[in-house]
């Protein structure tokens, strides 16, 4: 555990993710007008998307489909011989589906799926943004010309995804793909695992996974892209509420991660977080910071608390599962991911 | 060089800076009173700091000595096994210095010299910070308290160092500390590297190598401490013009990292940076940014040009060398470092 | 009403407050500590403070007593002449109380009650503040040196008080103060006022008057203070949160004003804002902006709502009154004071 | 002096602006595309446009001409008879023009030149803006939908124009506007008035004179824009430098004002700024601020200067005039308006 040498470096960094909407149209306003994203391809039921500071040709796929919630989560590897060791690895799971040809932006890539059932893949080949005529920044370093459209998000940054339980799929992506924990909040001394907060990179979280109140599979609590200042973060506020989008809960500090966060639903219904702040991570041999009930109260920094529908919404969206009806999961702590 | 895993990864980050002051008691002022750094323990002609966010007990060590300068710059590996190695490629260069046994904060460390003369060291073994009673931030995952005594700088950032020829320490240190180039000022078609920017982590650079335009050994350029927001850094500047402390330049925005920067030069002499923004970098097959001297311009995005003395001074001030006197160096292009 | 020269201008805008601690102590290191204003003055029980911006020697009376409360407002004349008129007009209602002879820092003043029972005076002769050396500012056109001490606010603000019923209270201001209305919360199709927010400046206002949801008298809902970025109210919820202050709600928005605020109780008991941003007001025929139940909603502009408390709460705190025992304000609404 | 009641209060404040510009449709999209402004009405050769925040219908006129500069300054006074007042009071100097019909937006006005020559006009009867569909905020004191687009300045702020000599102009604002002097720079000995600021309002400055270091007369320096944070400031030299707009010094903190501010010329050429910060005077006896040369320095407060071109260039351009030509004003210190 001390010895970073042997810590499994194959993942790069979370790639790219895949937003399911029912509302594709309305959904992309929200990403291109409000958001600030770049729409950069359509394709079939999807559009490809970007932030300005991403610097793959796309970082974010929102495709049409019946219900919202996560497509698939996309994990770059760090070479080819890394992208064969980690799909050789995940097939000798049972969780692994097997190779696909890639998709724009990137080549070929495994897929397979976490233990609560989340599409994922990883991939090597990448696109790199080539900002065509009119879109090149006037700053050589950056990817692509800062528009000021909207709130003007800058990158992806991580998602959170509920899980029916915590520990199987911390433990999986921990094995297999190599996050780090960071964060993870525990109740009921030490015997229940509300969430876990991970990373490949000095960025505090990539992939968070908290404890799906309603006892499903394969659900979204959000997805989050990243701003680089907290005025930035407010701005966006007043964007949002100009245009009657839903603010769930924020701009306020969370104290897991802290980060200053901002959560709305896009049209669709999926929650999306702006996210600026936050603590980056340099030790080869970090602690995870572990929060017991206590400590973290409400999970909001300055004061006051997150919105029931904060710990109980997600995509898709399910009605009170068999279990939850016959009380079997009545003791769920009310639960607070980032 | 596309394979990550091929990639040396035994330094896991900048771990601290020695800075050599003459008047050690105006420089703590400043870093305590001004900056808002920590001091955590004296010994000998030194004093030991942190700022809030640093895990290591201490990533700065202010020095008493005749002349302002850098005193050594120490990088923390990812492991003993990896300080190992480390140690043992560097001794078979003619840049070993030894073993030692360590210092206040850290164990021992593996010293030697950069091909221009700047003392550095690497070491594993760290005193986590460990905050007493009165320290304790309301943050379980932040290591200390902030204090909001003067501009609350969160952690060091990196540092520049000025050399005779940046070519071979930029060669040394990304063969023997696995540094990545992130940018390079290149001019007279390739044939003059005025600079690389360069890092092991997701941070911007941890190190910057810039000619010396006096053709001068071992000066530093300047350190630098980050803080969380812009508003911050203009805050900052605020308190410096309150104190009489000399402003060089900034607050602005360099095109070189995008970052936000504001220099004062500290009492003991040596120039001082609070910065913010920039990028990080995640992709395994990063290219680094090179600028000509068309793309590079002043080096102030915003237009503006830094002032000579940030092209011309550095620590320990020099009389123009004998070289530079002899005419040898007129084609020195103006420099811009970070 | 439109004719802006018969509007009175004897008013020249809210001078200073005095505010009353059963904790003398620990509301002093509150307010210099945490939010940064200065002492400058002790006599009795009483300390003198002044926000850095401000131009009277002191803005702020920090006065031990057995309750929190307001203890009074004073508001500055235009003149001499102006004094006279007020004194005069205000002498001919039944709440005038008498010339007193000043106190630290102005000159002359006449006491008076407005009808809901809170002490106010007028006073003309003020004290502008002479910064001693070591205090005064590297900015000419800065009364005193910017500490860069806690939070940091600038300057007295407003004040929000409570009244047992807010038409009378705005009446009176409006017609011996010469207070403009701002905007007004009236409920129940114009039947009942919930709140009034006022000024004599282009401020957005120097005192609101709410609906004391307990049926008292005398009370005060919150002291604020003027913080000039958003960013400094952000960062003085940190502060506040590392030193154990209870912040009651925000940083948030609030619609009715437009202001970014920040509400905390200080040692005493006393509710204080941190505030920034709003809007200045320069039509002569300005129109006030009346809010009914649903366009004022939860009074928080970017989503959620005040805690119950800030509704409740004032100081002094009291027992539910007798009225509200006997269930004679029951359809008294929720009212969400500035 | 002392008495505020004596003081002339005729006008309310600086109404609005028309601007001059050779290249209309280019200077249109810097106005509403980059700073942010809304185009409400076109009329001849003209555009109206207005800040989100401005409650009139149009604050900003640009106007095609041949050559860049300042149209015309309207003031607004606090009443038809305040208006009465004033144009008899300027019909009886020789610098009258007698009365227009007004123009898009209020009504008729009676126009007259400053000493200088500049064209100015006062008016009381204005257009409140009344929203349309789609434009209407979410806020209901707020004039207008805060689009997000551009920078997204709030309202015109002030204008600074230069002189051929200060002192005259700005006698005859104060007697004839009721303008107060807040700050000014007076250099040799009391004996070169470099520049007056100067309000009505709480505002810091709406008007300065400034000396033209030309000779020249009836010359704009620069019109400026507010943005409500300094944060907005950077964001927009971010999009100003995306866009190829010439930045020609800032973001940064003048001394006088205290204000952070941005200067960039439109395509037409004039100078614009966009202005956040700065304090608001309440003291009805203010004192100016007065400045010598060795307090005023460069006028930028955290060190470095304004660039020459700040001190030259003004429009229309012109070039030197004769007497500069024969030496007589070789005397005229560097000047550095706000």
């Amino acid at each position: 555990m001390n010895d970073h040498t042997e810590r499994l470096q194959d993942i790069a960094h979370l790639g790219h993710v895949e937003l399911l909407t029912p509302k594709p149209e309305e959904s992309l306003w929200y990403f291109t007008e409000l958001l600030g994203l770049e729409a950069v391809h359509a394709e079939g039921q999807s559009v490809y998307l970007r932030g300005y500071g991403d610097y793959a040709t796309t970082s974010f796929k929102l495709t049409e489909a019946p219900a919202p919630g996560i497509g698939h989560v996309a994990w770059r590897t760090v070479s080819e011989a890394a992208l064969e060791r980690r799909a050789q690895a995940i097939a000798a799971t049972d969780l692994g589906l097997g190779w696909s040809n890639g998709d724009f932006g990137h080549g070929r890539c495994y897929r397979f799926r976490d233990p609560d059932g989340h599409l994922m893949e990883v991939y090597y080949e990448e696109a790199r943004y080539d900002a065509p005529e009119g879109k090149r920044s006037a700053l050589k370093n950056q990817p692509m010309r800062y528009s000021g459209r909207g709130a003007g998000v800058r990158r992806l940054d991580h998602l959170a995804m509920l899980a029916n339980e915590v520990g199987p799929n911390r433990a999986f992506v921990a094995q297999h793909l190599g996050l780090q924990v960071r964060e993870q909040v525990i109740y009921q001394n030490g015997g229940f695992e509300v969430g876990a907060w991970m990373s490949t990179t000095a960025v505090h979280h990539e992939l968070a996974y908290v404890i799906d109140a309603k006892g499903a599979h394969g659900r979204l609590h959000h997805i989050s892209f990243w701003i680089d200042n907290r005025e930035d973060v407010l701005r966006a506020a007043d964007i949002l509420s100009e245009n009657g989008v839903f603010i769930e809960t924020g701009p306020a500090k969370h104290n897991n991660s802290q980060a200053f966060y901002l959560y709305s639903y896009e049209p669709g219904g999926n929650r999306v977080e702006i996210y600026s702040g936050g603590y980056l991570v340099f030790a080869p041999d970090f602690q995870p910071v572990v929060w017991n009930e206590e400590e973290r109260g409400t999970g909001v920094y300055w004061g006051g608390a997150l919105p029931d529908s904060f710990l109980q919404y997600a995509t898709p969206d399910v009605a009170a599962s068999a279990d939850e009806t016959a009380g079997v999961t009545p003791e769920v702590p009310k639960i607070d991911p980032l």
